[in-house]
């Protein structure tokens, strides 16, 4: 309680109230009825509603009664621009599928303006469906944090270096100068995060493998991996190095700090120390994972070791959406599954996954993750009123297994509404709708 | 070409023009545009839009302009009711969940007034997200049936035969003796198929098991069973009766006509062929098998075999809820997993068992499932605007990979439309809403 004398509450720029606040906090907290205040890019303080409005007055209110109040989710890997090809082919082995649809649509339509249009739909979509910081790799990198920039969304994006010619870049060497120029352009920036993205270890060579590492390092940037995705990266790498793909990386001085590899699909016991001892964070998606049959990832295994984890979606061209309600669902089931125990990977593992679990993966637990004073303020409202999310018994259950991305109706990111009652303020969703529908022709095109 | 002469268009009850009308007859006829022409109960015409318009008038037309027109989905198993329980207690192990949570939830709340609130929850749900026809077994199912009669949609209704006293009879003899008054109250219904349940192989003896198979030849009406849903059932039958789930249940005589097996998730190869020989459906209920973590059905090796399969969601208080769209993307991606071939269950494949699948499985195929002159309009419209959805390449990949059940806009079964634009017409939903929210209250007491 606080005192019955004169009292000034404070001016803040926006308050998010009389919702049901999920912190994702150390102890998780739940607040009901619970309010959020937030000056400019912070969260100032988190409480329950009538403390909270006692202490702050705001400029804008946002009226989330009945919803859920949360973190912004985090998906930590995608590449966002592939949206333009979701759908294009599905239900095809894998090399049939690069090599018939993807690597051609590639080849003959990525472009800066590719990457714009792309990631425009992208960021439409996760704002959509409350991502607010997403990993990405791409090409023309530069475009996509243009694109998220203005969408308003947070961005942890590695430009890709690859051992073969690609739109952006004729050699590794060149990719790697494009990669330095990048963060150059956008370090310190208050939403983008650059980073370096080696695509894998079976298309680079160690000595660019390891320019990528001296790279993250001198800049101290993030560094992002595709690791482990598939049996056939895990028969190279024993055929070409006699090592697992962990074990090789380790070889030659990959792991350090910052690191963020994705999917660790085929990681044996053994080397889960390993990727414990260099701190690295797991991205881990489940659906692409299940779609291209790639196998399934010893996620309790990594949680159990108390490496970070974290959730993602993998591109559109794989998946087929962005939708983080999808892959915490997901999670939850494959695990069950792939135990027999219907315990592993709970509704509240999932939803840390994709909050706090992201967050740290990424090494910016201190800045996002959870709503928390002096975070970025960087929330959703979700509604939870839907016939299929009738009766409520438990919120976090819901989160996961009854709530889609459809069901958020306000994203916030670095304090700006980018989404109220599900109008998207950010984005022109006509205009960016119109441009990739005719983007899509050129792809038809290109793979007939 | 019609010829340029005087000629009087038909006058029918409905047309819905201008869709992309993905029909699921046999050789998977798509139109677009396309139109189809409703009289009452029936589909007298599916066709190009120019074609259809210009035979037909209609007292009414739905645009279904840029969006697509499709059979509504078939939900081949579910315990509607248990809406009412959805997200009470997940992630426990099944002993406990069932034990803790749901047996005294339904020994507690389990009455006719429950399964009418709850069946009109689950059918808000179900027309809100494209079903129109589901497979039910539950208790006091003449309220269900009522219930899904006033909401408009079809319903193959089992009253359950169970072996202990359940709240709406004390023993199976009263359980069968119910399922005949029920059989005889809704026998020639134009929306209720009357079925008879028996719950499972180790929840009966086998005198009511064959009581039940007799019941249902005697009026000709559909058995349904749970069948091999986990590795425990297995092995009951092996210690008990020293055989396989489908051995016993052969042995004693109960596989004939008409009968519907849900999950058949362990069936071994060599009992493959008895259920083809006997003809027998299979609802295959992917989410709930990954949830409840029961197991992977061997659903490519009975598509192989020639068994009807259709896909079901199992009860919400398993899923945990109705959406068929989900059903669709987990049944591709659950066997794409588990065969480690991506090309397994293609999208045509899970739409095929959401429609015409389930169809054959209930051996109604020749009134529902597919779009075609002479079968019920049982029908829905499905949005495909969404930027998770933009762009499109393929219609039938986005409606299992990128759709939800909240795409749906119309939903009409039996000609009458239940759902207009997202506006459902058949129920007032808020009183549905209100009536669930105010019995959560008492199931919340009866766990605590």
């Amino acid at each position: 309680m606080l005192h019955a004398r004169a009292f000034q509450p404070t001016s803040v720029s926006l308050l998010i109230r009389d919702g049901l606040v999920v912190t994702m906090d150390t102890p998780r907290t739940v607040v009901n009825p619970g309010a959020v205040a937030v000056q400019g890019d912070r969260i100032v303080a988190v409480g329950p509603v009538d403390a909270i409005t006692r202490a702050y007055t705001a400029a804008d209110t946002i009226d989330a009664a009945d919803q859920v109040v949360m973190p912004g989710l985090i998906n930590t890997h995608t590449h966002a621009a592939m949206v333009l090809y979701r759908g294009l082919a599905d239900d095809l082995a894998l090399m049939e599928w690069l090599q018939k649809y993807i690597f051609p649509a590639e080849a003959r339509t990525v472009s800066a303006s590719m990457v714009e249009i792309g990631t425009r739909l992208a960021a439409l979509e996760m704002i959509r469906s409350g991502t607010t910081t997403f990993v990405d790799m791409y090409y023309f990198e530069e475009e996509a944090a243009k694109a998220a920039k203005s969408a308003g969304l947070r961005g942890v994006l590695g430009e890709t270096i690859i051992g073969f010619p690609v739109p952006d870049a004729k050699t590794p060497k060149e990719a790697l100068a494009r990669a330095e120029t990048f963060i150059k352009m956008f370090r310190g920036d208050p939403l983008i995060v650059p980073a370096v993205a080696p695509h894998a270890l079976y298309t680079n060579d160690a000595a660019t493998l390891q320019a990528a590492r001296a790279l993250a390092d001198r800049y101290q940037v993030p560094l992002l991996i595709h690791l482990a995705e598939t049996q056939d990266e895990v028969a190279i790498a024993r055929e070409k190095h006699r090592r697992s793909p962990v074990g090789y990386l380790d070889s030659i001085g990959f792991w350090g700090p910052r690191t963020l590899a994705a999917h660790a699909v085929h990681v044996p016991e053994a080397d889960i120390p390993v990727l414990k001892r260099h701190g690295i964070g797991i991205s881990h998606n489940p659906e692409s994972n299940m779609k291209l049959a790639s196998g399934t990832a010893p996620v309790p295994r990594y949680l159990q070791a108390g490496i970070a984890v974290g959730l993602g979606t993998d591109g559109a061209a794989s998946n087929n959406d962005l939708d983080m309600f999808e892959a915490m669902r997901q999670a939850a089931f494959l695990h069950k599954l792939a135990t027999g125990d219907p315990r592993v990977i709970s509704a509240p593992v999932a939803l840390e996954m994709a909050t706090m679990g992201g967050a740290r993966a990424l090494g910016m637990d201190r800045e996002i993750g959870s709503l928390e004073p002096g975070k970025r303020a960087d929330l959703i409202v979700v509604s939870m009123a839907s016939p299929r999310q009738t009766p409520m018994y438990d919120p976090v259950s819901h989160l996961v297994y009854a709530t889609r991305g459809d069901d958020v109706t306000t994203t916030i990111v670095n304090g700006r509404v980018l989404m109220r009652d599900r109008k998207v303020l950010s984005l022109n969703e006509r205009e960016v709708l119109n441009a990739a529908r005719a983007f899509a022709g050129k792809v038809k095109e290109a793979v007939r």
